[in-house]
């Protein structure tokens, strides 16, 4: 799959709200997922499957995703990255309702993603 | 001036409609620019204030901008790196108006920009 293909697929799968099934098809076994601010619960660097997938559980019970709207995938010079846009309308358990936007950042390696970084707006 | 700092100026710049002025401000002298996909007018890689003026002044003459919208900066785990989205609304001299978006992702090496990429959407 090449970069862009790779990319439309994740942006479609995000779209249909299914970010997990992205991971799963898209996503090396080796995966290096990057924060831009660590927490405890997610760390700022973590690597492999098991521990984004952990990530994500929490994640999923941590708040309520009421929409999540991906624009891309953009593509640049370098043959191996692309970028996606993320606006997520959720509300964290027990607080209020908010937009989340995000840019991601992915470096594919052979016909999968092997890093995600996430860079927030402050 | 931070990461933080330098992105917002140029969002601000940009929001402004003077890219060019935040060229002058906050880029190196060696500033290093990529575009996605090279032109005889605009290659894909660039090198010092120079040439980037050229460019830009090529652009300008080409292309008549009605609104330009930058969002972000959004920042990551990486201190020297941000990104912006770029919302352009443009007719190419002799073409039809169209809304181009794109993500510029630059690097910060001291207190100025020292390398811009941008990437596209197909």
């Amino acid at each position: 799959m090449s970069t862009q293909a790779i990319g439309q697929r994740l942006v479609e799968l995000c779209n249909a709200g299914d970010p997990d099934r992205a991971a799963r098809e898209l996503y090396a076994s080796d995966i290096v997922s990057i924060e831009a601010n660590g927490t405890p619960e997610m760390p700022a660097r973590m690597q492999g499957m098991a521990a984004i997938e952990q990530k994500s559980a929490w994640w999923n019970a941590n708040n309520d995703v009421h929409r999540m709207a991906a624009e891309g995938p953009f593509i640049g010079n370098r043959p191996d990255q692309f970028a996606v846009r993320f606006e997520i309308d959720m509300t964290p358990k027990g607080g209020t309702r908010t937009k989340m936007i995000e840019v991601g950042l992915y470096t594919v390696r052979g016909d999968k993603i092997a890093e995600e970084a996430f860079l927030s707006s402050a």
